[in-house]
């Protein structure tokens, strides 16, 4: 995507300097306060929250939560930090994403961003607070974003498919313990269709990485569904994976 | 690893500055050159190019090759010619590995490094230019580092054996067709220990992600030994896997 040209100055030639975005991906989570209340219909799907930018360029656009890294903290440090100062979320998983450089990425001076991404549970998500500058949307029916926002959510969403492939990633969605229609949803939202749930349930208990725990879903009246957890030898999605 | 204090000035309070470096990763090759002639003895070892620094902080110690962002350059770009430039070396699969940016990696300037990897064939490894202050370690051997470049290298060591379980990124080292003692050779220098050959050729061919060429190694008198490649469909390794 090339940039306008019109804001283009000698700052140009400055040498490029740095910034921290995150994409904190959840689950169906915060669609009461979003943009799209109708989306969650047909099951789960993945949302993330915009915030919408104040400051030209791109003034009234929505962007990826993130700021500056101050002198005296350190990369993850300057994601926590301004991921709470936008949308007030803490989360437990926050990981190093890849770092955007492109030499067209903003109009005016340039910067490399380095980008973080956060899974978060329903109960932090609820935690975010929302308003005219900050919203969930949809991953699937996102408004126009500034700069290269939309290339890095895609990165983003592509590689959270990839790593649901072979690791316990969807822990971080779920909680200790789940269902398997629970883990059937993370996996549908994340890919983006439906799965046939005899098929999943066959792969997932055939897979060796469950064990089936002795509890049931609280709440449920009628022949309550298992809780299943995954094995602790196996490895946390983790950058290297 | 703390730094030493006895630089610290009023610099330490300027917003963190960017640079590139990158780790090279190559096979057994540039052992003639290198500083440790009889590593070699017991099979195909992992190996990289260091510098030598001329300037302080850490003047005289070994260092990943890099250098500056350019403002005209992306990432990438910067990576190749910095390494082109103190290496020689024009790699085929160059990809970002991580963003180094703890506080404490510098006695003076903060600077935050994005790293870069590259898995390079004997052939490319051959063109290294070499002499007091580009020389090739034994990744098993490492002089002292500058900086934090001695938790860059182990980090970029973890990440390839990673990525070597479950991607056909051992054909960097190798080219298109090899046989299975060649794939063999790079699995045992990566992990760092032998593997029996017999369970080898045995598990690989139960992978299904190799094909049998109607090729055999040049060069061999007696029973040359077949080639092999990759299955076209597997994705090459990448930063998503």
């Amino acid at each position: 995507m090339p940039a306008p040209m019109a804001n283009v100055s000698e700052r140009r030639f400055d040498p490029p300097s740095l910034a921290i975005s995150t994409v904190v991906f959840a689950l169906s989570a915060g669609a009461g306060n979003s943009a799209d209340d109708e989306s969650t219909a047909d099951g789960a799907t993945l949302w993330l929250p915009l915030v919408r930018r104040i400051r030209e360029p791109y003034r009234n656009t929505w962007a990826l939560p993130g700021g500056p890294i101050a002198w005296n903290e350190s990369l993850e440090a300057a994601a926590r930090r301004n991921l709470h100062e936008t949308t007030d979320m803490t989360p437990n998983y926050l990981e190093q994403l890849y770092a955007f450089g492109g030499t067209d990425r903003s109009p005016d001076l340039r910067v490399v961003s380095i980008v973080y991404w956060a899974l978060v549970r329903p109960v932090e998500a609820d935690k975010a607070v929302t308003g005219d500058n900050v919203r969930w949307f949809r991953t699937g029916n996102l408004p126009e974003l500034a700069f290269d926002h939309r290339d890095i959510v895609d990165y983003a969403v592509w590689r959270l498919r990839n790593k649901m492939e072979y690791s316990r990633i969807a822990q971080n969605f779920l909680g200790d313990t789940f269902t398997l229609a629970q883990l059937r949803e993370v996996y549908e939202s994340v890919i983006g269709r439906r799965l046939d749930p005899a098929n999943f349930r066959r792969q997932m208990l055939a897979s060796n990485t469950l064990i089936e725990t002795d509890q049931v879903l609280a709440g449920a009246r009628h022949r309550p569904p298992r809780l299943y957890r995954y094995k602790p030898e196996l490895a946390q999605g983790s950058t290297a994976s």
